[in-house]
């Protein structure tokens, strides 16, 4: 990951970088954002046209459409521009890698401000390009749209391919069936909470800082556990996006910033699932307990999640990050966006690799909770909905 | 079109007409909006889980995305949220059409700002629905995504079937092949340019006001022509969309406005000239002879339009809208968005229906203009492009 690593233009490089979508125009633009974008094995007619032709070789196509803005789903200060098209790319694909499919193509439309640097769209591409070489090679780029908006959006469709196999769906579950779990639990859920709770300043900013000169050493970024830095409100102000303080947050704790910021998803799980005979799978993106509630609702049935299990995978999480004490289970169970792949397996299934056992399918019962953690059920102590929480800033 | 035709909820209405996004929040906002989404023939797994599935059943599917934006591609002070969903599907479907290819399917991503009314989603799904069922029967939405985001976005993406016929390219045609249109042209850069003239006022407003408490009669509304009412800058001001304007405007000017803010094409006459063999096609989005200019950059050649048959179009647009003068060819020839389907048919071919002759594929010479009128190039006198004539007004 980290900044875009796409040939740099050396000699023209200081102008081009300076060239904003109002002076360079759309034909421009494209013209240098198209050979950065990953090349799709199964486009038999690419981008240039009306519409791309792909592949779909057994007769349907799985599809998928998510969206990311600025402000709600993220904030300029924080994200490169690469891990905006890694994390477009990757929201996408694992959804694709949910039902069981092996992703093909996506097609990526941005608005975007006109005075965005061209080289912020070249670093979107970049990104898109690089999550799919490292996670899905041969997924690529069909078709597109570029616009012009007052917000910069990314609107993004992927699509895959079942090679024969029926979908795995939310719906399949059975009692017996063991749940399992493949990829990162909590990091990104984690990665969020430091964020908010400590790379945002009073008046907040976009630009490149040089770090020296913040006075990051009297933040409390780095030496102090997360509990003491409330992520809701905090008295004084320090309410917006500072692009300093996110870097040195980043530094200081990569792994958890970065499975939010450019998360990796183990998509070639999907299919390995559905080869293994899932019965049911989705894609972990708005934290464990209520993506496990809805297997458990279209299923009709109730997800026990061992508390062994997720006390080991709290203990994972500490170790990632040594300064995330008690409240790792919380965001285990409720952080949101790991894009980890949460399936449940008949009895006599062997497990692919990627995956391991964290819980057992039980009957539904009528007033029953739906999901149960060591038999209890769990509440839920919040997490980022953009519904509920977005204040209206940008960053 | 007018106004959303969905059932009523008479008893809670008004309560409802006033539920914002933020009071109802995504569940309750999405749970009123499916149920008057369009149903897909070919939507195998429908909305609800990771992904939908899709039947593609000659083993490739045609694909096209593009995003509608509020400022740069639409005004609420101009177009009803019916309007907003009924061009959003047109604008895709005709690009698949534009491929020879039948629409199937659509996936829907919306990203509203918090204050936004829920009826306003509930009319955009209407539009969408009724566009489908106008112009595409079977064609329904598959999926989608909704978000919050300060600025209102339409970002849709259309898919069709080839039924076994090779895809229809800007890159086929072939000197001595006719060149013919199918839908109308100009009416859509008519209607733009006729709101942009009148339908501004110094505040403007996307309310509802009573029509009879502006001081609509003494506005150019209807009664000078176009020519009389620059688009581009007016001393005084005079620069914000205004919604009781708009309504005026539409009532006297509804053929062009129309075709404006929901737009018509001929989509089954793209399935059509695919079996009569046409060598070249795409959907006019951008003006004639722009598109025009692609298929002959595309295909290496040079397209002559028939002066005569320019005329006629001309004359065809007059008779719509009688204030329009002798501007009308140059509405024809480069006003924008009106979905047509123009087409390059080899010598031999017998048109569809829906096709009219308007000009001829000649050889391409280095240096020669890309596209004549009468044996000259056309100098056009501009037309509206977001990335230079957006002036960052929403409206």
């Amino acid at each position: 990951m980290g900044p875009a690593t796409g040939a740099a233009d050396t000699g023209a490089a200081d102008t081009r970088a300076a060239d904003t979508l109002a002076v360079v125009g759309e034909v421009a633009a494209l013209a240098r954002i198209f050979p950065r974008l990953p090349n799709a094995d199964a486009a038999l007619i690419g981008p240039g046209d009306d519409a791309a032709v792909v592949a779909a070789p057994d007769g349907r196509f799985v599809v998928t459409t998510d969206t990311m803005i600025h402000g709600p789903d993220f904030r300029l200060a924080w994200s490169t521009p690469h891990d905006l098209g890694w994390k477009a790319a990757v929201t996408n694909l694992s959804d694709v890698a949910a039902m069981g499919a092996t992703p093909s193509a996506l097609v990526v439309a941005i608005a975007a401000p006109l005075d965005t640097p061209v080289a912020l769209l070249e670093g979107i591409a970049d990104g898109l390009r690089d999550a799919c070489a490292a996670m899905s090679p041969g997924t690529g780029v069909v078709g597109g749209d570029l616009s012009v908006s007052n917000t910069l959006v990314l609107a993004v469709t992927a699509f895959g391919d079942l090679g024969g196999r029926s979908p795995v769906l939310r719906s399949g579950a059975r009692p017996g069936d063991r749940v399992a779990v493949a990829g990162a639990l909590g990091l990104a859920g984690a990665g969020i909470a430091r964020l908010f709770a400590a790379a945002q300043s009073d008046q907040g900013t976009a630009e490149t800082e040089p770090v020296a000169e913040q006075p990051v050493a009297k933040r409390p970024v780095a030496d102090q556990p997360v509990a003491e830095q409330p992520v809701v409100e905090r008295p004084g102000g320090a309410r917006h996006p500072d692009a300093a303080l996110g870097r040195a947050v980043r530094a200081a704790h990569p792994a958890i910033v970065e499975a939010q910021l450019a998360p990796v998803s183990p998509l070639g799980a999907g299919r390995s699932a559905a080869e293994a005979g899932a019965t049911a799978m989705l894609d972990v993106s708005d934290g464990l307990v209520l993506d496990a509630g809805r297997i458990a609702l279209s299923s009709g049935c109730s997800l026990e999640l061992f508390h062994d299990a997720i006390e080991a995978e709290g203990r994972a999480l500490r170790e990632l990050d040594s300064t995330i004490g008690a409240e790792a289970e919380d965001f285990v169970l409720c952080g949101g966006e790991d894009h980890a792949l949460l399936a449940t397996f008949p009895p006599g299934a062997e497990l692919p690799a990627e995956f391991r056992v964290i819980g057992e399918v039980r009957a539904g019962q009528d007033g029953h909770p739906l999901v149960t953690i060591g038999g209890r059920p769990y509440v839920r102590p919040g997490g980022w909905d953009p519904f509920d929480d977005w204040n209206g800033a940008v960053g």
